[in-house]
């Protein structure tokens, strides 16, 4: 035995026990006559005490361990003369009887603090050595604990984790596979998952009811920031269900998850289509933490000859609490920044709420008081608030406005990391137009079912078919989706058809799936969680990286095992394949 | 909602209640007067009625259902005139008064029972249909249940699981790898992990403390009857631990899973060295459910002028309870069986101990009737026992009745698949000599410790060098394995010279992990057991395939899915490869 106790545990009630610890030297402070290390392990940090009256070879040795050596020491749990209330070990110390050098260390290459001296490239490097650090290791304990949660609550409800195969078959649809030569089938290859979706479709046909798996999903893409080429996913399916009781159950789950981990509870659960999404604050993924709701102004912003307003599609508002106190460098900046490429406005109007009841706008010279007056009673501002107002092309001028809520949001300190606010999007679009093949794609993915009575409307305007699809939106991002799925074999033919796949392409991807739905598909629908994100929301956090233990960089390396690599011609032979030149 | 209740749950507490059930037809019946059908779902069996004088039109319509059709029904809980005693919802049945189709099937390719007609062929072709059948459903589900349980008990002791990486880097050591092309990093690739061998140590020096992970891997071999190549492990490793540490806490995972998924308790777990396992049963995974252990016989078997035995190394038998009724013909049987090339013995001595006190053996000529009666005092055989001997040299020797002994118990039904016998091998060898590249190479893996008081024999005599590697038997089967690994860099270093890696292999290949161990690298240590394997044998099955969901076939096919399979010319140019002509 290494240790009786470790370095979290020992408190006022432990005084006089004699116990053994290991651990790593966080801190060595030599005082003349006492020297006191800082003992560290994944449950806190004890104090050790050294005397050089009482014990000096004793007290020259521990004067000599440096950061980060790995140490067991023998002593008594004795009370603090001058105590540390922030940390529960804080009211005693060890008085050291014995000391064993387990293992040197070099200096570390950046401080094992909170708030570390080390910059991202050298902490991805020595990762081993990030994740000693608080931050890092209470997100990797964050993540564990949501998958342990998440398992719990699945398994009380009847849901049975099963594994799907990893090699599976690469399919041209939808983002770039990764694939892996198969040595014993010359010239074939496997695929990565990008994710489960046809075999959990398939567990369903297979009688199994209700489907979980924790599973990693990978996708060949250009990484976009804070985009994985391994991520994780919750992936769930249940048969014989309606949409109502796939949207209870995971309600159910992610309100277990933020009173069991976070300690939360969720009073408000709300639920808006798509379309009321789009329009009441252009994101089908909106933070609803905070207010500043879209209100829309043609009728009370038209015809007054401002030709923005009169030629634009969509005039649209929102009223800032408060920002009437806004500069006009600040007003400025705010215009600025919807200009930017990214966001791609042509401008901004804005309309001050003044404490004495008049108003003053950028549009002065074509709007009145009365006409500023409207536009107030219209977005119920107050004396202190700020109306700003966009317009033009209906979508792109809700996408700019949503972009400048959420920058308001956030310079206002609405966006708080604590706060949780879930919603459930529904009745998404089946289909979506993709600009550069000039073909309608899923927009979830082709198993999704149209709603009943849009069908018809496949032929005549397939972009307003709605589907019994449903993403779930934590504080402003998505964090699950899903959909109830077509079990019926030939309206998947007809999606398929929809979605410009010949028979025969259909056929040679899912054609297992086509014919599985032969056999007595019974009705079935799912979700699929993005675990990562998830993680970081919960943990307060906007970037997944530092939720995964060993994550990779923007280019797709592994930095600390310099990952990709060459390998050797010998391998290459083997697996039938060369590189191009 | 498609259902109130599920096809297992009704008893005749539930009488005259009205619910709607969902599932296939298992079997229709039309008895004239009254059509019976039963209705099937994971959760069970229940006989819905249909009358054809109450209800004609109705009665026709469940008459027309073919089987695995998908239906719903609402009815009435009533009791059953006749009962049927082997289910739990056997007396009841369903007065059926709305009959749904949701779904119609094809006639299945093979019937839905517990003994199927289908062969194996088309059962993976259609796994989806036969996991519907109870005894595949059953071990997906045990199998479940024992990653559920495994995770319970190690969450309940501090573990945490943490996601490892798939895509790593390839190492030529060992097994071959599976690969994966980067198309960002042009001419690299990545590697699927065989194991998370170095992730896991690398946690230990993060500080992790306890780690685990039920974690698929991949290797890439030639495959052998029943072998996958991705397979689950159940990885763990912990810090600050010795190995009494780590065998105290595995015994307990076994005997939690054996209780809580066999509800089995587990009076004895032994312990023995591999250096007994092979003195003792000629194996380094024993089957203990069964006696028969080996007695080495030189001392009363040789210098008697028979040649084959005065000449041998080894003389060793095996005393088979009962075994002298055994007949001429069953004996001649056995005597072929080791001779068959896989066996590979010479021939095979026998020894009758006759009812009346006499010997008759199969070396009468140079064993007089004192002469066997010494071998049965030796072998403790009692009147009507065989004696079996076999001769030559050590290894060979015990490796070929080890065979026998498991043929033996085989054929005397000494192998109960409902009984459990776990067992530890200790002390392992550090290095085992390979014939093919004339090297010794590592037994279980590099970062095996060896024993300290053995280090010294590295340079002498390393075959002799015992490992602080341990593996974990159940029934027969090596179900885990693992070792404290070295956590001294030094040690480390003189690991790799003795396998042959020169420093810049070592370092090209491990580097990362070496870097790691100069920072405080703390004792651990650790265990990985097969997970299907495991299952397999909970599950009272010899035979992995049928506790994976969608298994492979031997030559690494999925023939349901038809994988692996050719890619696009577009996508390998993406890839910067081209095929081998």
């Amino acid at each position: 035995m290494l240790r009786t106790k470790t370095c979290g545990e020992l408190n006022i009630s432990n005084v006089s026990e004699e116990i053994t610890l290991s651990g790593w030297v966080q801190k060595n402070r030599d005082l003349g006559g006492m020297t006191f290390v800082d003992l560290r392990d994944r449950y806190g940090i004890t104090q050790l005490a050294f005397n050089m009256h009482e014990n000096s070879d004793l007290c020259e040795k521990a004067r000599k361990l440096g950061r980060e050596f790995v140490i067991q020491v023998n002593g008594e749990v004795i009370e603090r003369s001058s105590k540390n209330t922030n940390i529960s070990t804080g009211e005693i110390e060890i008085k050291v009887t014995e000391l064993t050098l387990l293992n040197a260390s070099k200096t570390p290459p950046f401080t094992i603090e909170d708030e570390t001296d080390g910059g991202d490239e050298l902490r991805m490097k020595y990762r081993y050595l990030d994740i000693r650090r608080a931050p890092i290791k209470e997100n990797i304990i964050l993540r564990s604990r949501v998958a342990s949660e998440t398992r719990k609550y699945l398994d009380a409800r009847g849901f049975y984790e099963i594994e799907t195969p990893y090699l599976i078959k690469s399919t041209p649809e939808g983002a770039r596979d990764f694939v892996v030569p198969s040595r014993m089938n010359e010239g074939q290859f496997y695929a990565l998952p990008q994710s489960p979706q046809t075999f959990k479709q398939l567990l369903m046909v297979a009688g199994m009811d209700k489907y979980y798996q924790i599973v990693r999903c990978f996708r060949d893409e250009d990484l976009r920031a804070d985009r994985q080429p391994e991520f994780t996913q919750i992936d769930c399916e249940m048969a014989f269900v309606e949409q109502e009781d796939i949207l209870n159950m995971f309600e159910g789950l992610t309100r277990h998850l933020l009173k069991e981990v976070k300690n939360v509870e969720v009073s408000d659960f709300p639920r808006m289509t798509y379309d009321e999404a789009m329009k009441m604050y252009g994101s089908d993924k909106p933070d609803i933490r905070f207010g500043m709701k879209f209100i829309e102004m043609n009728d009370v912003c038209q015809q007054n000859d401002f030709v923005v307003f009169d030629s634009a599609e969509l005039v649209v508002g929102i009223n800032v609490k408060g920002g009437s106190s806004f500069t006009r460098k600040e007003l400025d900046t705010i215009t600025d920044f919807v200009k930017t490429p990214q966001i791609g406005a042509k401008g901004l109007v804005y309309c001050k709420c003044n404490e004495d009841g008049t108003f003053k706008s950028s549009v002065d010279k074509f709007f009145s008081q009365e006409d500023l007056n409207n536009w107030a009673d219209k977005c119920k501002s107050s004396a202190g608030d700020l109306i700003l107002v966009m317009a033009g092309e209906t979508e792109k001028t809700r996408k700019a406005l949503s972009n400048l809520r959420l920058h308001l949001a956030e310079k206002l300190g609405l966006r708080n990391s604590d706060a949780f606010a879930p919603l459930w999007v529904l009745d998404f679009p089946l289909l979506e137009w993709d600009e550069e093949t000039e073909k309608y794609h899923a927009m979830h993915h082709p198993f999704t079912s149209p709603k009943q009575n849009d069908i018809e409307k496949l032929d005549t305007d397939p972009s307003r078919v709605r589907a019994n699809a449903y993403d779930l939106v934590l504080n402003g991002n998505e964090i699950g989706g899903g959909s109830i799925r077509i079990h019926d074999k030939d309206l998947q033919k007809l999606m398929f058809k929809h979605l410009g796949f010949t028979e025969e392409q259909a056929k040679e991807q899912f054609g297992f799936l086509m014919d599985a739905f032969e056999y007595g598909a019974p009705p079935h629908g799912g979700v699929a969680f993005g675990f990562d994100r998830l993680c970081a929301i919960m943990g307060g956090q906007e970037s997944i990286r530092d939720f995964i233990a060993f994550p990779k960089n923007n280019s797709g390396r592994d930095v600390m095992i310099d990952s990709p690599a060459n390998i050797d011609e010998e391998q290459l032979k083997e697996l039938n394949i060369k590189l191009q030149k």
